[in-house]
C-alpha cells in the first residue's frame, strides 16, 4: 500500500504552511497580523448577497457544466469594459481561478511535459502542476529590477524542448509587478516563436496604481495561443465564492477542455447567483476605488518597508503584494522565529517565505511576500514589527555565534 | 502548440455528451423525459437555506482548506448515525464528490499506476483517471446476476502488479446494485491480499430498499487501507452545492491530501453554512423518506421496463439509477435516434448509454442507465416510451435490411 510519488512530491503550499505556528502564537496571547494570505478584508459587494437572494428554485440543482449561460454572458459583458472580446460560448466558468488553472496545465501538458514560468509566481501553480505531473521550467525575474520580465536571452537559455506552454500573473502575485506592454510583448512574440500556449493569469488586473494600466494578453494578435485565468475572489474580495473562468478563443482546446468541465459537473451554484449580481451590479468606478484604497495601502507598506536597512524592494505597481528581499538568511526560518520567539507588544507578524513561489531549488530564501489585506494604520504597524524583527533576528544570529 | 494527449483521450462525459440532441429535441417542440442524469426532482430541504441565511459576516471569505471546522464536526456526528467512526480531522470537506475522488485517484496513483474498478462504474472516474494520468483496471460485472460483485477468480484475473487501489460505489451508480457484507468483504480481503487501497464511493448509502442495508467499507478491520468517498448532492438533492468529503484514518494520507486541499485553497464557502444546516436539522426519519420515495420510483420504472420483451434488467435495491440490457445493437445510437427521429404524441425520452460507463473498449454497448429522478406517474409514461422505441427501432432496422 503506497502512497503516490506525485502528492509526496508535492509542496506544502507556502502561505499555509506555517499557520500552525501563527494559531499557537494566537494561542498564546500574542496579535498577530496576518500578511500571508490573499484575503481581503475589504467587504463583499452587497450585490453578490443580493444575486443569491434572487435564487428562487426549490432545489439545489447543477448549473450547465461550463456555468450558468447567464453569468457567461455577463462576464462576455463585463470583459467588453476592458476591451477584452470574449463570447460566453468562449468561457468556462470554474471553481475558482485554481480550478481554470488546472484545466489549463492538464489540457496543455502531458506527464514529463514542461510549462516555462517567469518566477517567482503563483505558489500554486507548482501544486497543481505536481499533481498533473507536469514540470515548471523557470525564468528568473529579480528583486533589483522589480521583478520585471526576463529578457529573450533569459528565455531562451531557460527554454527546452519540452516545453509546451508559459504561464505567468499580472499584475503579478507575488511581486506585485505589472508588466508594460513591451514586457508582455516579450512573452508572447517569445510563445509564438516557439509555438507554444500562453496562460494568462490576469487575476488582478483592476489592480493597478499609479497611472499604470494593465495590458492583457487578449491585446495580442494569435489568440489561439492565449488561455486566460480569470476569478472573482479578489477583485470583489469574495475569495470563498470559488468562482472563476477559463477563457479561450481557441475552439478546439475550448471543446477538450469541457470534458474535465463535464466531469466534475459543474461549478458551485448560489455563488453563481451572487456573482451574476456583482457583475451586473458593479462598473468601472467601483473597480477603481477598490485600487485606490490598495494603492495607498501599499504606499503605507511600501514607505515602511524601505526604512528596513538592507531591503531590496522596487515600488511595485499593482496587485495586493509585494515581495522583498530582507538582509536575512532564510526567510522561513525567519518567520517561524518571529511567530515563536519574537514579539513587540505582544504583537508579531506572519508573512509568507518566498522560497515556494520559486522552482528553482534554493531561490528565493531571502524573500518574503506581504499580502496587505490590512488597513493602512495596521500595515505601518505590522511593517514596523518586520522592521524590529529584523534587526533581533540578526543580532540573535550574531550572538548564537 | 499542441493540445495534451490526455485531455484528447478524455472521454465525453456519457452523461451530457448527448445533451445538444435532447436540446434540439426541446427545440422542436417535443417534451423530453430527462432520465440522463442524476439530478434529482425532489426540493433541497429548507435547511439547507436557513444554513445560508446565518452566514453574518461582511466578507466572504476562504474557509479551512479542509472545510469549516463546525462542518466537519456535523459530518463526524451524522457519520455516527450510520456507525462509521470518523474525527473530525479525519476529514476534508471538498468540491463535491468529484473533487474527493480526484483527490483519492491523485494520492494512491502515479502516471502508469492502474487502479482497478468494477464495471459497469460511475463514469467520471474515468474523466478523473485520464486527467491524472491513471489507467483504469476493469473487472466486469453483469447485467444477468444484478451487476454482483464479481468472484474471487474473477479479480485474480483481471490483476496486475501496477494496480494501487480499487474503487467501487455502493450502492451503485450506475447499476443501482446494493452490495452484502460477503461481497464488500470480497473486495476488503482482495485489497488486503494485494497491499492496495480501498476507495469506497458511499454517496448513495441512505438510498437502499427493500429492507436491504449499506455496507460500508469502515465496518471492517485494517482501515488505514480505507478512503471514503461522499457527496451530500444526492442525499439532500444539493447536487449544485459541490460539497463532498474525502475521509480516511491514514494519517500519513490524509496529512499528503492535505497539500491538494491547500492548492485548491478552499470548498465553496456558503455552500458550507447551507449544509451545516442540513447536518444539523436532519435526522434518520429524513432519510427514510427520500428512500422510500425512490423506492416507489423504482418500483415504477422496473415494472414498466420488464415489459420490454428480451430486456435483461435483475430488480435493483438502491441507489436512484438502474442498468438495463436492450435487445437493440448500440444503445448510443439507440439513444440518439429517440431524440432526432422519434416519439409518442410528441414525447421521448433521454437516458445515458452504458458504455461510457465500461473502461473494457466495446464492453456495455446494449446497456443503458436510467435515472428515475421524476415522480412515478412521468417514470411510466418515460419507460413506455422507451419500449415502444425499441420496437420501432428495430422494426426500422430490419427494414433498412
Amino acid at each position: 500500500m503506497k502512497i503516490s510519488q506525485r502528492v509526496l512530491n508535492t509542496q506544502f503550499s507556502p502561505i499555509r504552511k506555517l499557520v500552525p505556528y501563527a494559531e499557537r502564537a494566537k494561542e498564546e496571547g500574542k496579535k498577530v497580523y496576518l500578511l500571508n494570505i490573499g484575503q481581503p478584508d475589504i467587504e463583499t459587494p452587497k450585490a453578490f448577497f443580493e444575486g443569491i437572494k434572487k435564487y428562487s428554485s426549490k432545489v439545489i440543482y447543477y448549473s450547465h457544466s461550463a456555468g450558468l449561460l447567464e453569468l457567461r454572458g455577463a462576464f462576455s459583458d463585463y470583459y467588453k469594459l476592458w476591451d477584452i472580446d470574449f463570447d460566453p460560448q468562449e468561457l468556462i466558468v470554474t471553481t475558482g481561478g485554481s480550478e481554470a488553472a488546472i484545466f489549463a496545465l492538464a489540457s496543455v501538458a502531458d506527464p514529463g511535459d514542461e510549462v516555462m514560468v517567469i518566477e517567482p509566481f503563483y505558489a500554486n501553480y507548482k501544486g497543481f502542476a505536481e499533481m498533473l505531473n507536469v514540470k515548471l521550467c523557470p525564468v528568473k525575474s529579480d528583486p533589483e529590477t522589480g521583478y520585471a520580465v526576463p529578457s529573450i536571452e533569459e528565455f531562451e537559455k531557460a527554454y527546452n524542448e519540452n516545453v509546451k506552454a508559459i504561464i505567468f500573473s499580472n499584475p503579478s502575485n507575488p511581486t506585485g509587478a505589472v508588466y508594460s506592454y513591451e514586457e508582455v510583448k516579450r512573452i508572447v512574440d517569445f510563445a509564438k516563436e516557439k509555438d507554444i500556449f500562453v496562460i494568462s493569469d490576469e487575476v488582478y488586473k483592476e489592480f493597478t496604481f499609479d497611472g499604470t494600466k494593465h495590458v492583457s494578453v487578449m491585446d495580442f494578435e494569435d489568440k489561439d495561443r492565449f488561455i486566460l485565468i480569470d476569478s472573482v475572489s479578489k477583485r470583489y474580495s469574495a475569495c470563498g465564492a470559488r468562482i472563476g473562468v477559463f477563457a479561450t478563443k481557441n475552439k478546439k482546446l475550448l471543446e477538450q477542455v469541457m470534458k474535465f468541465a463535464q466531469s466534475r459537473l459543474s461549478p458551485p451554484l448560489l455563488a453563481q447567483f451572487g456573482v451574476l449580481g456583482l457583475l451586473k451590479d458593479l462598473g468601472k468606478d467601483y473597480y477603481q476605488g477598490v485600487a485606490l484604497e490598495y494603492q495607498k495601502r501599499r504606499d503605507a507598506a511600501y514607505e515602511e518597508i524601505k526604512k528596513i536597512e538592507g531591503a531590496v524592494c522596487k515600488k511595485p505597481h499593482g496587485s495586493f503584494y509585494l515581495s522583498v528581499k530582507l538582509p536575512i538568511d532564510d526567510s522561513e526560518e525567519f518567520i517561524k522565529w518571529m511567530l515563536t520567539d519574537f514579539d513587540v507588544n505582544g504583537e508579531t507578524v506572519m508573512v509568507s517565505p518566498l522560497s515556494g513561489f520559486y522552482a528553482t531549488p534554493g531561490a528565493g530564501k531571502q524573500e518574503i511576500r506581504i499580502a496587505y489585506v490590512l488597513n493602512s494604520e495596521e500595515l505601518r504597524k505590522a511593517c514596523n514589527i518586520l522592521k524590529e524583527a529584523v534587526t533581533v533576528y540578526n543580532e540573535r544570529k550574531i550572538k548564537v555565534k
